[in-house]
């Protein structure tokens, strides 16, 4: 247990469960984190969070994903400004939309239009759609245990959820190529789209890179079916490389989903797609009542600036690879096995012979307490607040994590 | 055709076509509207927008429906301003989140707790699936030509939809109760849920209130099967009574879904719900990347205090009052005659014999060019910052519209 001061959270917690069903909803609620963890902060700077008892700790998580500068970064502040300034939510959008409609197809090789929304899963789901309007087909193929969003067809829990709505998603394996073309033979000349995350960042397992044959035959045999090749990017996206996760490995999607790091902590979601299904992505019906305001648009043009300024991926690379040497010697010198994975930019730590996370739990309680955010079993965020100082401060505190955790 | 400077809208709707399918997604897209209507805006102030070439126009659409208390509110945006200063997208809400959970249980009587989400869709989504999880049925009732968002499920466009989408959605017609238990019927003991708009406002007809009778069986019905009765505020809410649309009429919904006018114009949407779906509630899977996020809810907060204090849905409905007997005096000066429906303050302005909407086309884009913008068939919305002023003044605005109306 925590000995810290925590009233004012304990007290916030207290009302919360009275207005809010458990307390609070989906993945921020801190009844899934350790003993310990804050459920209520007052502010964020950089790369720090401080609680509402006043806690400050070097956070790795990044609002889970969408902090890719820093909190409050100034430059996107000052674009929220001038924005705000002017106006927001109009009778139409700001001419801010076509600077960032430009940006994204400037930026993104595999992009030659967009459309923007609000959600995550705004954007998944209109891809699905997209591609079920570009086909005339129905089959979405994704794979076990990557996430696609908070919607009755993708959600990872069945609650409130009918047969219906999963009617027509099969499922692959990760990284398995037997399993995808198993999926695509099922789908019967029915086949959408391939719906595929950026890397496998499933909860509390390793996390994979896409092997470069898997993403290769992905792409065959999205072209051989006449299918949509769609990659998830919300929440890979602007943290591996701006013009997209894959293009390294050379394989281009025809339309991605974004969200998350678009516009530093701004609610803002986007689809990118090829030439090919323009025409669906005007077809569809899309629309939310916040789509066109103008103040997030301007925060993400900002935010995009920046990163390529300061080459973000790169920063934010360097900086995750200091992180993992460190925690690996870390751990070494507590004589902990631990298992670090997927891109330095998004590392997942787990702890050797700890499949009930106890280890992994006591490591983040007692780094927490020494002042760094870790989660025990989903993938971190840096951001490019992120410098040699704060990991360095991050590791000692992560000292006082391995201390406790071998203490077990 | 319009003759106005308008080579600055002209020229971003151009690079728009390059790089955003059609120009525009969604319901604010221009084209979907009479001739010389601008797509872009430049700013917003009270009930004034300026769109990019300079035309400034009293502005009833107000983001067809987020602007409550007008542009840009002092009030709003000062709340906005000190808690950006803070945080806004960190690891957890702020006390802003219960301080708003309580204002919304505080404020609407049917609400025993809530959840806070980005778009109407969100919410209207949620509360499908929460009646679904409550009730462990699948069948959800809802009026033909009743809009409840863009998803699957509900979007009034077919393309990319599959008939599974829609398997276990039935319809009825609004205010009529024959083909109400006609539905219930249909449902065959499977009933989760019926939702229902706050009341009737499908595009291009006459608006409808709901009759007490219909209300009231639609209450009865849920009753008797144990099933959800869903209010549907997303574009009513916080304008016709603050308490909850149909607080006049005496019925309560089991849960509410709402958005729009929530935050003045910034992004945020809730349901509400009674104590017996409080689990069902914490069950189902519901989150989004920025739904924690503490600057729209310091908005809404802002925002409903002010709408208290100024008891805004009665100004509105003074103002719609008398927007509505000038533009009834006009229409009458010009040998035209006009349907004007719906609550003052959501009005909607049909004119008589006008099946092709060619003299309601030339009425608005006459008015538009004389500062006024109309729409031609989708209801308007009145803002806390429309005034006496400026509601004459807008009047002026319907003369040029009706001398175009009537030379047609």
């Amino acid at each position: 247990m925590d000995d810290r001061p925590n009233s004012i959270d304990t007290a916030l917690r207290r009302r919360a469960a009275q207005v809010i069903p458990g307390g609070l909803w989906g993945h921020l609620d801190a009844a899934r984190l350790p003993a310990g963890y804050p459920q209520f902060f007052r502010s964020g700077e950089g790369c720090r969070l401080t609680d509402v008892d006043g806690h400050t700790v070097i956070d790795f998580m990044c609002s889970w994903g969408p902090i890719v500068l820093g909190h409050r970064h100034p430059a996107v502040e000052e674009a929220v400004a001038r924005q705000a300034a002017l106006g927001d939510a109009m009778n139409g959008p700001g001419e801010v939309l076509v600077e960032l409609a430009e940006a994204l197809v400037g930026l993104i090789p595999a992009a030659d239009w967009c459309l923007l929304q609000k959600n995550g899963t705004d954007a998944t789901t209109a891809c699905v759609t997209i591609a079920r309007a570009g086909t005339g087909r129905r089959k979405i193929l994704a794979a076990r245990g990557s996430y696609h969003g908070a919607a009755p067809w993708c959600s990872p829990s069945l609650v409130g959820v009918t047969a219906e709505d999963r009617a027509h998603i099969l499922h692959y394996e990760y990284n398995d190529i037997a399993s995808l073309e198993n999926a695509v033979d099922r789908a019967e000349g029915d086949l959408a789209g391939i719906l595929v995350a950026a890397f496998r960042h499933d909860l509390g397992r390793d996390q994979e890179m896409p092997t470069p044959a898997f993403a290769r035959r992905l792409r065959e045999l999205a072209d051989a079916a006449g299918a949509a090749l769609i990659l998830d990017e919300v929440r890979a996206g602007f943290r591996l490389d701006l013009g997209g996760s894959w293009e390294a490995l050379g394989v281009r999607p025809d339309l991605s989903a974004w969200s998350k790091a678009i516009a530093n902590g701004h609610a803002l979601a986007a689809v990118t797609g090829a030439e090919r299904f323009r025409e669906a992505a005007s077809a569809i019906f899309t629309t939310g009542s916040f789509w066109c305001a103008a103040v997030p648009m301007a925060a993400a043009l900002a935010t995009l600036a920046v990163l390529q300024r300061c080459d973000g991926p790169a920063h934010m690379q360097a900086m995750g690879g200091r992180l993992r040497a460190g925690l690996e010697a870390g751990a070494a010198r507590h004589g902990l096995v631990i298992r670090q994975s997927g891109p330095p930019q998004m590392p997942l730590v787990l702890l050797e012979g700890d499949a009930d996370f106890a280890r992994g739990n006591a490591f983040c309680a007692a780094a927490l307490r020494a002042g760094a955010y870790f989660h025990p079993k989903h993938n971190m965020f840096l951001s490019c607040a992120h410098g040699p100082t704060e990991i360095d401060e991050a590791l000692e505190a992560a000292e006082a994590g391995f201390a406790a955790a071998a203490r077990l």
